[in-house]
């Protein structure tokens, strides 16, 4: 999980009908399944209380030991996974969804070195932010504290139960998991394991529970859960977290949807271009930092070399007008529709623009941009400062591929997923983000005048 | 503004009836002003890119600019709000919204003063919050950036009007105003002066503006401009700031209720308590961290004499069971019933409970606590130490005035308010608290591996 982009590769070619998005919207919540959530949250509290005191050693024997319950009995855990895998068959799903939904020894050791690594990195918790002693001898300062409870819906990918639950964990937080139905099996039998694990290091086992089985309605209460849930992490698809994010009564943390652009100055060199464009388009496809447009300043010298090498690299382009015209015939595009400029393809696809100027691509960016990631290739100082300064986006980058937006690259370590919002964490997330703040103040008698 | 202590002191003695909480809520938004707020939005949105590039220099000179039109031309805001008092005097309002509806010469100097004090302040734009050069050579950094559009709403006070205009300009961000109708002449007037300033100063006089031509509907409007209004903060009493936080689509930053408690350990000196108490409860009791509730162990030796010294300040006590059995007679007293645990006062009255252990006053604490200020006063460490890890608030003080929660005496400088939430900003908060980050990383080629 530290080298992951977010919560938006869990939908990597998934197309909604197909994802589990539409098992939490719209369910009216019972009076039954919401008693029954809030006892499950208020038990969470209680749990939370006991994580925010426990210090880095426990927290991390915790996640070791969890990691070494997953592998030792790893035959739970894929005797539940393939009831879900033959619930598949039976309801017909893509091969992708059953991909996802697919645990073998090896992702069970890949979670489990997962939380090693996570047990490797600082606990966040306790750290002071800033302090000072005042005029009138008051010691203040303000340090880093758990959250609280933190929920999580996510879709049919039971790694994620795996991972949220040991992101919560370091960072002193008790998490409520709701996975997706296809998945309830083996999530199911993840949580026990986790459950004994904790308890067996002196942990309570309600500090990772899941709400699996009271379906949509027990998300829909989850979401209701004002004041017993601190923070809701939905992890998924555009559908999902648009769902969690019009839904939720309680806060939301927005990993989002990246409409990434490149834009290439007419300075830039295009011995750089090509290898960045490259990168940034076909390394990982699926993911959200993947570059999506591309604009063109029209004076740039090597448009037909970077997108034949695209083409070349299997690349689907996208045009406008005026790209098409100034490529060979024998460089296979298709014509862009107005469209194309708003969809992040999350595939080998690639919308091209020309522009006339700087200012005409940040315009296009700003009306198109979902502010995660935006790039320009130039060698001109100060265009790059310009656009450094003026578009809005979680990341700017300069001369540098897009695919580097990522909590592991920007050497974060374990990473919630990338923020599109601008409240709370913008960007990559690390363990911090799922802290909050509290002031401590000393005195001996002050009182104000 | 830099030393008050949030929206909160706004409803000062003031019952929801007779405040303007109730204009905002409940009302349809037709197409019309959905649009016309909508096109306001949009502008304030073209004048927060320029505002985001002003450098402090420019800003500061706007804000003095500001302080010096509002002082040679209040004439026009004295005239402005003579027609507010007018109305409100047709309309039969108490003398205490009254009150705070009036602007006086002396209240424009404060004004002047308080945008004085805020052009002395330092720029949150553009500090880098952590920065390093990765291995593969990647120089990246976080800087801090404005949120955007900020959208304030808030009830009859003219000088909000000013205050949260020149928070907004000196964090770069331009601001939408929607203030109480009883106000809207004053307001109007302020606006425009805050307009020609800006004009005079070549910033964009869209950077402030005002809705209040649009009624309920408007500040509706404004709640729901989800993407086009970046933060909204609602000013004012409990009522106004929950009908924002259910119904904004917007992020909302809550500031808040206080109900505030001091708990007296067996240990606590008298000597310090009594003077605590008393600061506490009377030194401004319509603020939010003025002490609503006493826990007093049951072995504290100065019960007597700290609730005497209470009620000669003129204090009203509201006492259990066991405090009134444990005073003379000649203490005057209450019986608290239930609600009394739950109440803000915000007045000269003072809730008061035995207690048989720190761990009976945590968890009355945790029960009734708003989250936003709780005391400890002892002698004893270990009881501190436990009670600043386990009592979950934005500020846990230990033998000082709970009244020194805030973002003045904090050093802080300008303080929007005091959040109660723990997304984003928690406790008071500053001009940094009106900004996000932006990631900035420069290569020169670099793809991922």
């Amino acid at each position: 999980m530290g080298t992951t982009t977010g919560g938006r590769q869990d939908a990597a070619g998934n197309a909604p009908a197909e994802s589990a998005d539409n098992e939490n919207a719209g369910a009216v919540v019972d009076d039954a399944t919401a008693t029954a959530v809030e006892r499950i949250a208020d038990a969470a509290k209680a749990a939370a209380k006991v994580l925010a005191r426990a210090n880095r050693a426990t927290k991390d024997a915790a996640l070791r030991a969890i990691g070494t319950a997953l592998v030792e009995h790893q035959d739970r855990i894929l005797a539940a996974n393939q009831r879900d895998l033959a619930d598949a068959d039976v309801n017909g799903v893509t091969a992708s969804l059953k991909d996802r939904l697919r645990l073998t020894p090896e992702r069970i050791a890949g979670l489990a070195a997962a939380l090693e690594n996570l047990a490797s990195q600082p606990d966040p918790v306790g750290t002071v932010v800033r302090g000072q002693t005042l005029p009138n001898g008051l010691r203040l300062r303000q340090v880093h504290v758990p959250l609280g409870v933190v929920g999580a819906i996510y879709e049919a990918r039971p790694n994620v139960t795996v991972d949220i639950a040991g992101l919560a964990l370091k960072s002193g937080n008790a998490v409520i998991l709701r996975g997706g139905t296809a998945a309830a099996h083996s999530n199911a039998a993840l949580v026990e394991l986790i459950g004994e694990a904790l308890t067996g290091q002196g942990l309570p086992a309600t500090a990772v529970q899941t709400i699996d089985a009271y379906g949509r309605a027990g998300a829909n209460a989850l979401m209701r859960a004002r004041g017993r849930v601190d923070v809701l992490i939905p992890r998924g698809g555009r559908s999902l977290i648009q769902t969690v994010v019009r839904n939720a009564q309680v806060p939301v943390i927005e990993t989002g949807e990246g409409n990434v652009h490149i834009y290439v100055d007419a300075s830039a060199d295009p011995e750089t271009v090509t290898p960045i464009v490259l990168n940034a388009k076909t390394q990982r496809p699926s993911v959200c930092n993947t570059v999506e447009t591309l604009l063109v300043h029209r004076d740039f010298a090597g448009l037909e070399s970077v997108l034949r090498a695209a083409a070349d690299a299997g690349v689907r382009l996208h045009v406008d007008e005026r790209i098409a015209a100034a490529l060979p015939a024998d460089v296979p595009t298709q014509a862009a529709t107005a469209e194309d400029w708003a969809t992040e393809y999350m595939d080998l696809d690639l919308a091209v623009a020309a522009v006339d100027s700087m200012d005409a691509a940040i315009e296009h960016i700003d009306r198109y941009t979902t502010r995660h990631t935006e790039a320009i290739l130039t060698n001109d100082l100060a265009n790059a400062e310009r656009f450094i300064a003026e578009v809005d986006a979680a990341a700017v980058l300069v001369n540098a591929s897009t695919r580097f937006t990522d909590g592991g690259e920007f050497g974060l370590g374990a990473e919630v997923g990338i923020s599109t919002q601008k409240m709370h964490a913008r960007g990559p997330m690390g363990l911090t983000e799922l802290t909050t703040t509290k002031w401590i103040v000393q005195g001996d008698g002050q009182v104000r005048a």
